[in-house]
């Protein structure tokens, strides 16, 4: 977790117009500057100046733009420069191999981020938001990396952490007269009065990383229904009709994987499902088991159901059973031929026509109204992190222990255990006792010149 | 080709730490500052501000640094701002609508360089080597395409045209004069003594282009021989030696087409040809023809030889014809094994064992000498562009017409017209007579954000 050395890497994709080579580090300056046709370490900083960089030969390798960045005021808290070169990949290599030559380093994965966060300016989970800022593809998940990025997760964690060594060191304080046995400090109902509170944030936070996981990845929307119910043409259906509205943003599509969507700035992650027939041997019956097991992935369920056929009672009974806990829309399709049966109308229930494009606008909005009850307000705070989540789930335990303990009138001695427990868990979060291991798994998932 | 309104763009690939929003035109800093939570308009120029781009509703859209470039000094010579965000596509989507609402423009490809070229800042050549620029693979097609951004090929056509211009002016001269038949201000022999020092540059410029657009393209070389000669290892050996040698610059090896590689920084682009054997069908005789009609391709032939087994004349006598004019490579395989023959010792010839790994460094010494001879110094112009090429072309014929013309005494009318003509495709190149139509058709080729 060395930051005396100076570190570069290229910050921009191959294949742009304009490529960014960035460093950072003591020498940023002085490094840069030699490798330059002029002196960068007097510019003022929050400068941009006009430069050549050589090769050792003085040839000219590139024209480039230098922004010049002073110590503790850039992204890294260190001296920083940044070249905006040509987005030739072999100008930017060379640049960078200047670079080395004159004993700057390559840099890590995520490493600026991580000396932004040694250098405190920002917490562990601010940086690591960054990470999902970059990655973020839709509004929602965009927003909650933002918040997060903002402070907003970090806020709350410290106020809960502030109220928590609080009563700690109310506690040991008790520890210290433990001679006199008749001393009290810590008001017990008053404490635990606290820990109520304490222990309700967190499980609501706790319980806001499935919402915020589903933003993050996609809100997990499994298609099932008979072979020939229409599942695939809906799919296609949906897709395409999306595919035009999100056109303009030809990144995003391009990054899309098959079967996600946006609506209304939240991503949906369709799950494939094997269609469901009457099983006429061992392996189609293996086929269909593992529709229901994909079935438990989703957090929706769209049951596609052949208007124009008799429904199939058991598949029926099956699907309603596998759905228990998850929204079951059904929707009837093929809804332009003569019906011939009528599904039980209890639940949600849409009519479409894939194949004549009628009904689709009915069933998206029964989609965005069933996910908008999960999603947060602008200024709720959701955990998105696996890290966080296992951090909070750790400190809600030890909470749930002190509650347990203050109950049964534990020593204070074992209540001070689990607070001081619940606080290292907290503070684990924001990178106040992180290990050097965990922060470069941490940084190890950033892209490199970040 | 308004320059009156302003554009904007993302100047980076999808997928970077780091991505680039261009914009530039007269109300570049108004239009940036009313997405933002500051004021650039009185920001220096050449300076850096930390900023927030804001949603409508005034949401952060993202944390940004904008650079401030303020007209003539920016690389449009307009007024200029580059938001450099997050490297998120949603995110620079987003910015760009937020642009697009307060009506900046959306640009066209090289359309920022077109601008640069209207405002004097380069000339036509000089910007279109920015495209060359931002494609150079290797060393050699890097310094050809700096040479030219830098101006060594204006230079040199500026200086040509105003020779001629001189000359043209003194033979304008003596038609107003055209009257009194004795009068000739132009001396003939100086004139044709000019006429041919431009014959002779242009000539050379002209014959440069075979190897400045083999510099770019790569070198193209013929791998020929009979079916088991061992050509395919050779190809995978030299191929994967190379990939061995550039592994530190993973962009390069990424864009890499099959089949080509950099030695010593110049671009071998090999031509797969089929193996050559007794045809014994019309099929394959057919496929023998396609063998000789791509080595006309090549400029250097690598005639892969099995050297256990004996030479086939009638190839042999064929491949030695049809290398006629380039540079043929006799490469005896297998020498690793008993030779059976000992083909003519004319020409160049290397004795190497694919399989071994042995006498490969030596073909690569030969490979390099030989196209060396055609690599140009330094200082030297090489034109790489198919229009320049072609503009040269016509210039050089017109030049050809002038001398044909001083040595037939013909009138000065038509001398006139000839040096006119030359003077015109000149000023194609630098992009003093260019139509609207040229200028699109050229940047149409460009990036979108250069």
């Amino acid at each position: 977790m060395t930051t005396t050395d100076t570190i570069c890497a290229i910050a921009t994709a191959p294949g742009g117009a304009i490529g960014i080579v960035r460093v950072s580090g003591p020498d940023a300056l002085s490094a840069t500057s030699s490798i330059l046709d002029r002196d960068i370490t007097s510019c003022p900083p929050y400068s941009l100046r006009y430069c050549h960089v050589l090769t050792p030969t003085g040839e000219v390798l590139d024209e480039v733009m230098a922004s010049v960045y002073h110590a503790p005021h850039s992204y890294t808290g260190e001296d920083s420069v940044e070249l905006s070169c040509h987005g030739s990949q072999y100008i930017l290599q060379h640049v960078l191999q200047r670079l080395f030559q004159i004993g700057c380093r390559s840099a890590n994965p995520g490493e600026f981020t991580m000396r932004a966060f040694l250098h405190g300016k920002m917490d562990l989970s601010q940086a690591e938001a960054v990470a999902d800022l970059i990655a973020s593809q839709s509004k929602a998940s965009h927003r909650l990396a933002m918040n997060q990025m903002r402070g907003g997760f970090s806020k709350q964690l410290s106020e809960l952490r502030n109220q928590l060594l609080q009563l700690t060191s109310l506690l040991e304080l008790e520890l210290d007269f433990s001679d006199h046995e008749d001393v009290e400090f810590a008001d017990r109902s008053q404490l635990r009065q606290l820990a109520d509170t304490i222990q309700h944030v967190m499980t609501r936070l706790v319980e806001s990383f499935q919402t915020g996981n589903a933003i993050r990845q996609g809100i997990p929307v499994a298609i099932v229904g008979d072979t020939n119910a229409g599942k695939s043409t809906l799919l296609n259906v949906l897709l395409n009709d999306e595919k035009a509205i999100v056109s303009d943003i030809p990144g995003t599509t391009r990054d899309v994987v098959e079967d996600t969507m946006t609506l209304n700035g939240i991503l949906f992650r369709f799950i494939d499902t094997a269609g469901i027939r009457k099983a006429t041997d061992a392996i189609e019956h293996l086929g269909i088991e593992r529709t229901f097991h994909q079935l438990e992935r989703a957090q929706i369920v769209l049951w596609v159901i052949d208007g124009s056929q008799p429904l199939n009672n058991d598949t029926a009974d099956r699907i309603v059973r596998a759905s228990h806990g998850k929204t079951l829309i059904r929707v009837i399709n093929k809804s332009d031929l003569p019906s011939c049966n009528n599904p039980c109308n209890e639940g949600l229930l849409v009519r479409i026509s894939a194949k004549q494009g009628y009904g689709l606008h009915q069933l998206q909005a029964m989609l965005l109204h069933e996910v908008s009850r999960h999603i947060p307000s602008s200024n709720e705070v959701v955990v998105t992190n696996q890290r966080h989540y296992e951090a909070l789930s750790h400190a809600l335990a030890s909470i749930q222990r002190v509650q347990e303990g203050i109950d049964r009138q534990l020593s204070g001695d074992f209540v001070c255990e689990d607070l001081r427990q619940c606080i290292f868990h907290l503070s684990d979060i924001v990178g106040e006792v992180t290990t050097d291991d965990v922060l470069q798994n941490i940084f190890s998932h950033f892209c490199i010149g970040k």
